[in-house]
């Protein structure tokens, strides 16, 4: 951390804040510069916030140097994270595509798009049963009825499932049926949430909460790994802005960001993204063409009949052309089984 | 709801347009404009979302025209909500102030804390015993022992008391201490939290998400509500915008506009608003004079040795100061009992 | 334009609305709904605000159902229009690449860059001779002389040119020198600077706004298309969001939009978008993969020399990188000559 | 400065990167970290950019410490500036008050609201003559023959006046009228305008661009200061945030913030920070409350047939009322002469 002084910061002043930092166990480094006078800390010290310098007389501010995470941060592990999830693979040489409805609303519907999805290339079945909503007259999902056909119809259709959950309470149940545990945006920082999830040995997909920094989003992954599941997907899902003409913006700077800062593997979805059907392509090639490692996407049967989100969700037909296009975007950015651009001195 | 056809929707797309509106128990009426025809939807129908139709064939957007929201429109009930706690009267004539560390962090802290904002004038201790904290790492609260401390200190003091709850598993305990339930910003559309207050008769005090809108902070009120408790006192606590200057930007014009659409208390956090101490004052006293009912405020003792956001708490002198501005300022923008400015027609 | 009245609207004001609705030319359709009234407006009245109606007793709020701009929408004009500069067309079938030095700095170093774009395949050259800073300290531009060497190097490697113009009154000498006159997003609305540009008959490259919406960036395209100048260049180069990890946020969404909305081509700016060179080849493949038909990249001879935005210029071999890759990815998301996404009722 | 290295960083990184700061003609001092090296740079150097450095190889980032407007700074005069138009002090102990409409549109019309403005209080009348309005096709504003109406009705009120100029061609003829130059906020970083307004020698009222950061801001109105005009009066007019609920959110933090960080003048103008006139009051006392020094409010004599921002303006008697609400609490924050919470280090 860099602490930086006030002009009029006295001696006394800074006499004290070198004793605060040393009771912390650092090492202080003082530059006298021409306007201001500055502090470099030196020592290992996880978890301390610029906040304890801050509030003392004669600090302008307190600039922090490294990031806060450390489990999710390449510092800590060069190489990419690969979880196998059945016979897929995220974070490995090729996308993985999960699709499915926002919410399972009765079998047919969650069969016939299981099997349609998995026609199209898909290798994971999403599923909503707990929906998190807006409004509490919204419909909220099947519950474990829901989770129940999601499974049936992944097995049926050969394919793992993923499916969110909501309430920590609701970890263990949700854990004895799907393959990957879905933290929702709305829960990024639902710590409690992050612990429980942490303490299974699933893996998580953690979506990007709708204001969430990079930085705070990576803290989220690391509150699940420090309970010891080191297993989190990192899902971009499009993030709030003053520009309302689509629901969300999708941050494909963030995604290749990511890839460079963390070892995780990052994953898009399209679908809250753009909240309408005819953007979901088109943003869902921008997210693999900037080095998304999959795609989470959904598919309706009918959308029109949809009981929630219809109006982003693709028909199947809309997906398999999807597929088309960012299966040849996938090669195009990684030609060889080497990716290039995230490794900054590579090029 | 009105709808609005594409430019190139055809007789049988709007055909099947109405054919849904009246499945839904709806009565369409049809205005052919000049480049467009739009269609207004009568009737009573509790939830219906936009996404519905604007999947539909011909369908280029659907605009909802009444708020999401019922219990908490002034709609629904056009007098202001008093909310009693203690002998405080919170929505009533006069602003509420509620002050107290960041988190309790000892007996002696709480104590010294509780004196010392009594004597300045507030009238509710606030005191964090589980906190949400970004950081794995960083102090996350005394837990039960935390609100041990707080009541009894609230006691002494002659105070009733405020803390947050972040888990749905602990309101019942936490319940058992405080007399107003916190739910905070990252858990605003924490629907399971938002429930579990619901069922409970305490007062609960709901900080507006980072980046909700006000009609989803509405929204998250109404999820309260529809459990059956309809004590929800409303915090504004600064917004995340693309200034970084101040940790939030302080939304003021929200609060004047929450006061005219909802009958519902509201009340300011002006420490979380503005990050800094220096901020706190001049913040608070724009809260009060835009028709804030209350403020939250962080007092610490010694803000320099605080556990977490020291560096946005007053000392009891800065507090002691900033009463005496609110105080006068209150009596500026509201000379009369009534209330004028939130009530457009009375002007 | 739709009309909500307040629940608290008389038959008087109502009449009233009706009058001036009446006298602005249009005729009024009323909708007694269960909640509230609404009135459809119906005419053709180009121009008429919202605002017009929401100050009058009784109302509650005006709702636009029409976009506000005319000329550069797709319902005035459904194919794509196609600029010609150079051999390059602009909105064409295939995207068409401008890269060069954020700002013109001597001859050696445009002439190297020219030629190595070039080469890479770049068919534009692009170079600030006026540069608009944030600091009145920075480098400002090497001025008529800038323009001058840009456009002999562009000769040199047989390529047109674009730059930016920041003064109404340097719009006639620009166009002197340069085939392609840019707007910047600092100048997005600066309308006087629009209707001088409006005046000339050269293809205008106009930046989207800092926190422009896609509303405002078509408006901003119809003043300069009010002027009689049809030949804009829609670039979309990075919004502001609460997100500094990278300098601006990149919204593929409002790409595959705007293509949707207007007939004018897109081109997108990852230099900008990203501020890091390291983010410029992921962030120009996620463009080109949601639409964009085109993209404007700075490219030094030397970043690391650079006087301005060395941090966010490739080098001429990550260009060539990045060219193979896009030039992939073009293919992939328009396979046949028919961009079929953003017609959305083509699939 | 501070530039932090990669973790890879060599020693043959670390050598290039002292050459390149010293040829900077800056002073470097290592500090080794347990994790990074860091290297704070030390001397004078006016408008040194962090991009400078952060394209070298091992860079990770470099971290501004100073920041880069100088003469805006309270570091380079610590006094308040006060600027004296007519018999008005911008900057004193009292807040000024400017209003009149958003358009001069008759020689009746601001005449009338001449009078009733001064009459309930304001000292300065303003009105719009050049108008730069989103859309083509609304109304633009008298030009000339405005500001003659706006001068003979201020002269008629005995009030100075202010107007905005939106063209570096128009500025003398502006200078001939009025006493306060405007820049709007969609000018703000409008260059060439900037310089134009910091040749004359009357006070500029430079508006806070819609997504401008506080440092953008003054970076802003050094430029005005550069070219020898140092009567610059900042004028918080609300940001653009995810929140459209309000036109605008009034950053009442920023306002407080700039009172400590610069010795200019701040006033506010609460009817496009919010663009409803229900909400123009609270936010004009919110401002004021917050420490601004002065307000900006559109006031019309007949909102409902305003040609422009009729919805956001007020009636005289509604300007009256706010002015006996903003007058006490003028008097609140500001008890003695002494303003006391901006200076940090007095409380």
């Amino acid at each position: 951390m860099i602490i930086v002084l006030q002009k009029e910061a006295t001696e006394k002043h800074l006499q004290d804040i070198i004793d605060r930092i040393r009771r912390c166990g650092l090492e202080p480094h003082v530059i006298v510069g021409v306007a201001r006078t500055v502090i470099g800390l030196v020592g290992d010290k996880q978890g301390l916030e610029p906040q304890v310098f801050e509030g003392l007389p004669g600090v302008e501010k307190a600039v922090p140097i490294m990031a806060p995470y450390k489990l999710a941060s390449r510092d800590a592990k060069a190489e990419d994270t690969m979880i196998e999830v059945g016979s897929a693979v995220i974070g490995g040489s090729e996308p993985v595509y999960m699709a499915g409805p926002c919410a399972v609303e009765s079998w047919e519907q969650i069969l016939d798009t299981a099997h349609a999805v998995k026609e199209a290339g898909a290798s994971i079945l999403r599923g909503g049963a707990f929906k998190p909503r807006t409004s509490p007259y919204s419909f909220q999902g099947l519950g474990e009825k829901g989770l129940q056909y999601l499974v049936e119809a992944g097995r049926a259709a050969g394919m793992p499932t993923v499916s969110e959950v909501v309430n920590p309470s609701d970890v263990e149940l949700v854990s004895q049926y799907v393959d990957i545990l879905q933290v929702g945006a709305r829960n990024m920082q639902n710590f409690a949430l992050l612990r429980q999830v942490g303490q299974t040995r699933k893996p998580v997909l953690l979506k990007r909460g709708l204001s969430a920094t990079v930085e705070e989003w990576l803290m989220a992954a690391e509150y699940v790994m420090a309970e010891g599941n080191y297993q989190v997907i990192l899902c971009e899902r499009g993030i709030r802005t003053f520009e309302t003409a689509t629901r969300n913006t999708l941050d494909v700077g963030a995604i290749a960001l990511v890839r460079q800062l963390s070892h995780l593997p990052v994953v898009a979805d399209p679908s809250h993204a753009t909240g309408r059907s005819d953007l979901v392509v088109p943003a869902g090639c921008a997210a693999v063409a900037a080095g998304a490692q999959g795609l989470l996407v959904e598919v309706h049967p009918n959308p029109q009949r949809a009981l929630s989100d219809g109006s982003q969700s693709l028909t199947p037909e809309q997906f398999k052309q999807m597929m088309g296009a960012v299966t040849q975007i996938a090669k195009s950015v990684n030609p060889e089984p080497a990716r290039y651009w995230w490794n900054r001195n590579a090029v």
